[in-house]
């Protein structure tokens, strides 16, 4: 038997006694090492469901309805290896997990966009397990090997790099040397596109958000943080940009007020990039949308090749500072009082929160 | 003296007897031949003044305030040549004329960008005269000679033609000859994008259009035309196009309605194209935009560029069955009792209505 964080219903997230998988054929067992909590998990348990299949309506691919295993964002160790003797993976490898379902034969997986499969899930949402628990049984496909050495609690970042990866790629730009970026929101997301820029050799980054907490943790990676509750961002980011306004926003708030400074930091003919999840209507202000004749793009999670190259350059070191994104390390017992609990009451206080099931990591 | 129509306040515009204007250096004076009126006429008119400049706050190139003679799609003939003795224009010349007040130095204008001007405005809704009136004074730059023997009356459509050509252009797309259209609203801006398609070779347009009159215009353009009251357009597109959806949707309808099924409509990373002014908030449907990974670009206006290369095409005869748009011909005098009224009475009745000052055209 194994401990997993199981979501019954909204602010319903129980610790149960369920059995160790068994992994099936090409399969292997996982040993969860860390496991973080992403905004989507906290509107899971404070209003959801909304990804995870409710009892009627199992999910497309899994066919699992809740109560359904949590979190999406792990790595861990090869506990049991492949049958296959063919296969690379051996026992204690350190992996990450890509978490994504897909059916590989839809029109936008068979053009390569399995990021937005029409029967898209994910592992610790959509069922097959999660990361918040002590083991999963995942195909071997899913595992990517992570060099040794490196450190597993900040590995399980590769999830939300992936998506700002993702994002970033969705510009279209190449070459961000000559480019301004204003990043709306400092959480996770927002700094992970911080992190990902930096790396494409980003010209100038501004963040913009508004608790101290964060503008604190940013200020370590960004050269400009603005607060937009006392500063007019849009002044600033035109001061910032000799009078031209940002080339890029990347939204990662979904919220209507920063979508209103982000277009008036937009330079003429912008590029406005929705990588938020709005719970309020994206209402897009209609006049400065027109007069700067501006781009608004989604992005959507990624795709199996972002998430390959973000595993790259992870395991190359080429994401600096991210390790500042952490700002908790908890036993996966404490998912609900250490984890979603705290992202609500002492929101401010947090990036990125982990989770282990290894007592001797937490001491 | 002559007739103009003039604006002092919504649902409230006069035949006025002023002064045939005096042309300044550089000016020409224009006997206006034919003026259309547009949807951006109809809002002043019903819930203006918004363009409009009020008492206290004229535009900042004009100067002037309400009254304002309107007028904004017209051409004319030379009546007065300018003084300047190497000019190419001469008494009696058939002249569309480019509307728009642009200030050539600000960073929109000095890159190319003359639509979106910040100090942007237009002739017969700015002050300068207009097209509802029998003369205006312009400057020489702005009037674009039209081959002798062109019909008038169909000429005014060049200016909602070149808001199209415009709109068509921002896609970025060179070649249409593989891409499917859906066009929603069937009204002037709409009918002149799917003209402009056509002259662009597209492989396919739709039209989206819920009126039976417009409906039978329509029909005489494009190959399909669909009623979304009775249809669903999303699921009619892709039976088009072979289960993928339109590559771009143009919008020139700016109603919630029409979005979402252009929305529905467009395939995984369509563009939809927003060339409306929406009276509505510009509400995004997130979770198709999200999972489609759209983009939404905003057309506003044309450049002189633009204008250029539509009077070209015109001339050349390029846009195909545009003499269908007009709907009616009418006396200037009559601009409120068979132009605005008939728009709001009789909408349904109407493409473009046209009208001059000259009582022997409409005998």
């Amino acid at each position: 038997m194994m401990r997993a964080a199981r979501f019954y219903n909204k602010l319903d997230i129980r610790i149960d006694e369920i059995p160790i998988p068994v992994p099936k054929e090409n399969e292997v067992l996982v040993a969860v090492e860390w496991c973080g909590l992403c905004g989507s998990d906290l509107h899971e348990y404070t209003d959801g469901p909304y990804v995870i299949p409710r009892p009627g309506n199992p999910h497309v691919i899994t066919k699992e309805t809740l109560p359904i295993t949590m979190g999406h964002e792990f790595c861990g160790r090869i506990s049991q290896p492949p049958s296959n003797p063919n296969s690379k993976l051996k026992k204690g490898d350190a992996v990450m997990i890509d978490p994504r379902f897909y059916c590989s034969d839809c029109h936008r997986c068979s053009n390569g966009n399995d990021n937005a499969c029409v029967k898209w899930g994910f592992l610790g949402l959509s069922g097959g397990g999660g990361g918040l628990s002590e083991f999963i049984a995942v195909p071997e496909s899913v595992c990517h090997v992570l060099p040794e050495g490196v450190d597993l609690s900040v590995a399980a970042l590769i999830e939300p790099l992936a998506v700002a990866y993702h994002a970033v790629r969705k510009t279209g730009i190449e070459d961000f040397g000559g480019k301004d970026v204003l990043v709306l929101g400092g959480g996770s997301i927002g700094m992970a596109v911080v992190v990902v820029l930096r790396m494409k050799g980003v010209k100038k980054v501004v963040v913009s958000e508004p608790t101290m907490k964060r503008q604190g943790y940013c200020r370590e990676l960004v050269d400009v943080v603005l607060d937009p509750v006392k500063e007019k961002v849009g002044d600033r980011c035109r001061e910032l940009t000799e009078g031209k306004g940002v080339d890029v926003v990347f939204d990662c708030a979904g919220i209507e007020r920063a979508m209103a400074d982000g277009m008036d930091a937009l330079k003429f003919g912008g590029l406005y990039l929705n990588v938020a999840g709005w719970i309020t209507p994206f209402v897009v202000p209609q006049g400065i949308f027109m007069t700067k004749e501006m781009e608004i793009r989604a992005s959507m999670a990624y795709t199996g090749e972002d998430f390959r190259d973000t595993v790259k350059a992870f395991s190359a070191g080429k994401f600096v500072g991210i390790e500042k994104f952490v700002t908790s390390r908890v036993l996966l017992e404490d998912v609900v009082e250490k984890g979603l609990k705290e992202l609500i009451n002492n929101k401010d206080d947090h990036v990125k929160i982990l989770f282990t099931p290894k007592k001797e990591y937490v001491t």
